[in-house]
């Protein structure tokens, strides 16, 4: 079905679903869907973004960072803002949802309130965010941030894997990066920022629900792992005389993974191991593993993280093993505004579905607002919780859910 | 210390180890030990080997395998022989000890025999074989199957990195394929095969001991296993609903560890572990162990790998994951005979040390003959057990005490 056919005759969600094929189909690369920031495909598909967001009733501009903006002005002269928004940039070989679901329910359910003639007592930007993924540069979520007025220029010198700075790409696309200022919103001017987005992860899908509400965006703790023991021949060196740094590991590895589920909310991955120069008859002597640690409460994540240390040197020390953790990145939880929440939660009971909270383990432009604009998330359940690749799937039936409560916590706040 | 010099005034253990240092400058690399099966410094160090047996009163052939054979008459027309060797091939970067030094000692203690005039009642082969580290050729042990009568003719035709086969190796080196008959003993005219060797683990120097007696070359299991598991985002999937293949794989690792421990003269090992496509935010859908599992007792290692493929499979069930085990390279043990083994420590407790016993982990050129030729291996303590390495060494006065086990033992067997 296409876009311009089912916006006249199917529901919220096929119309939405069928914009997502149409955009699908803007790729740097001819076989799968690559969309990184600033590329050709990103400006194409910003192009059709923005056209969409002016069918729909809204005005567009593109800021400095590249985020697509629609605006449709308030009913009464209202003052405030509440911005909803999401991202089109994608990893490689991705998904078409990921990113684009938000955008395009936004869209969708501007278009649907502006083509019933209604009018919000606030003003509403819709945002198509474009470096959420992180692929292409070093850091991330510039757009978000450079909204938020916290975007560190220092990033405008990065540069891809083709030499490319991120200042010259800017240049390129056509924003001017010395307009970086003007991006940014007053804070006491907007109401708070919402996102729709597939959950990535399989806790809906289990509990046989289409949507859920974001209670926070986990906070994370990255470290670098490395055990030294002794290598040694696997035929000659006896069991009790070995110090093998692979055996070690796997018992530091059961110990990340006991910590991981000794608590709810919180996650703990060894998502790499290397045995460098390994062999089968080799008695392993360094391993090099990563560690993964995730929690909506920043306190539950540090005393993790702090935890499977003490047990990572208790075993390489009773293993006569060497142990080096060097942590690496580190974020803290962003957590959602309980209002927004609460009138997400509300409007998805409306619709007679319980309100699961439920946490975000993975990033999104959200955090960029941290303490700074509230913001609230809505979670549409994905097949088997896959993401970042092509069989992602979110159904047209519970897009349709999402739309529809997007649209009474529209209603909601604009109520009070 | 020179070779020369040694022989006529340093200790029998001086003497061999000038004799090594020598051997150790033929290579096949400019800047490292490296002296492949057939290779341009193997038909070098087979010249000067050859050269030495000749100065120890020897005869000297090259059979149709390139082993290099020196051999001493009978004193009393005796029809049997006793064979002594070791080999002169090594690994790449290897160490100078490796093989070298059980063909190094027998030509120095028969050549120290020699000059006080001694003969033994029956006649001595020193075999200095070419094909035991493997490296160039798939089989390995050809010389020493040869010998025993059991080469396979279709290893005739491996071919190495070079794409040079073996047949042509042999003709390039001066052999004659054709003759390979030829090189095959009688066994009933054989007493026996004793090869002096460097431990290439760390029992002997842990326990203080110069030498000690091989009970067996212990038996192998090689096998593969995969593990597959589900991949999923590091963030979003709760602990409880991932079935993680490298946690499951950690698990695994320590059920082997612990059955290779509940046993003495039994050795388990995960050499290599591989997480395929791995990234530190993504948890393990697929992972891929090596195993190796050695014992003197076939018995024991049959039993073991059962129960640890048990353990494994009891493990995958349990958390959803599903596992492959792929048994590859599968050998006897190679029991050593009892009469010479006895002889040899009773050599040992001559010179006031304690005859220890321990297995072989590592394969030799004796488990050609089991079955075949009663063989005999006596071990010499070395540094840290480093083998197949440039740190590999033994001192001078524990090759001394080798020297004058290997002569106190030919004239226990000359006693008979």
């Amino acid at each position: 079905m296409r876009a311009t056919e089912a916006t006249d005759q199917g529901t919220l969600g096929e119309a939405i679903a069928a914009r997502l094929a149409d955009l699908a189909t803007i790729s740097d690369e001819p076989d799968r869907l690559t969309r990184l920031y600033l590329s050709p495909a990103h400006r194409k598909a910003a192009d059709l973004v923005a056209g969409w967001m002016r069918e729909a009733g809204m005005t567009t501009r593109i800021d400095a960072m590249a985020s697509v903006i629609g605006r449709l002005e308030a009913s009464d002269g209202g003052t405030k803002t509440l911005l909803i928004g999401s991202h089109i940039d994608t990893v490689r070989d991705a998904g078409r949802f990921d990113g684009t679901l938000g955008v395009v329910t936004a869209i969708e359910v501007i278009k649907a309130a502006h083509q019933a003639g209604k009018r919000f007592p606030f003003a509403i930007e819709v945002i198509a965010f474009g470096d959420e993924e992180g692929v292409r540069f070093d850091s991330t979520l510039g757009g978000s941030k450079a909204l938020a007025g916290k975007f560190d220029t220092k990033a405008l010198d990065e540069t891809g894997d083709d030499g490319v700075s991120r200042h010259q790409a800017l240049i390129a696309f056509g924003c001017d990066p010395s307009r970086l200022p003007e991006a940014a919103v007053s804070p006491q001017h907007i109401l708070g920022y919402v996102e729709v987005h597939i959950e990535q992860g399989p806790v809906l899908e289990k509990e046989g629900l289409p949507v859920g509400i974001v209670t926070a965006i986990n906070g994370v703790t990255r470290a670098a792992v490395e055990i030294d023991g002794v290598a040694g021949h696997a035929g000659t060196v006896p069991m009790p005389m070995r110090k093998d740094a692979l055996a070690a590991s796997a018992e530091m590895l059961l110990a990340i993974e006991a910590r991981g589920r000794a608590q709810q909310n919180l996650v703990a991955t060894v998502g790499k191991l290397d045995v460098p120069g390994s062999a089968v008859n080799t008695i392993p002597g360094r391993v090099c593993f990563t560690l993964d640690v995730r929690s909506p409460s920043d306190q539950k994540r540090v005393r993790a993280v702090a935890e499977i240390r003490q047990s990572l040197e208790a075993i390489a020390r009773r293993r006569g093993c060497a142990l080096q953790v060097a942590i690496g990145h580190e974020a803290a939880a962003a957590i959602c505004n309980e209002q927004l929440s609460d009138r997400l939660a509300a409007a998805v009971e409306d619709l007679g579905i319980t309100p699961r909270r439920l946490p975000s383990g993975a990033g999104h432009d959200a955090m960029a607002f941290d303490k700074i604009i509230p913001f609230g998330m809505l979670f549409v359940r994905c097949r088997g919780g896959v993401s970042h690749n092509p069989d992602e799937y979110a159904s047209p039936a519970d897009i349709d859910i999402a739309a529809r409560v997007l649209l009474n916590f529209l209603e909601r706040i604009g109520s009070q």
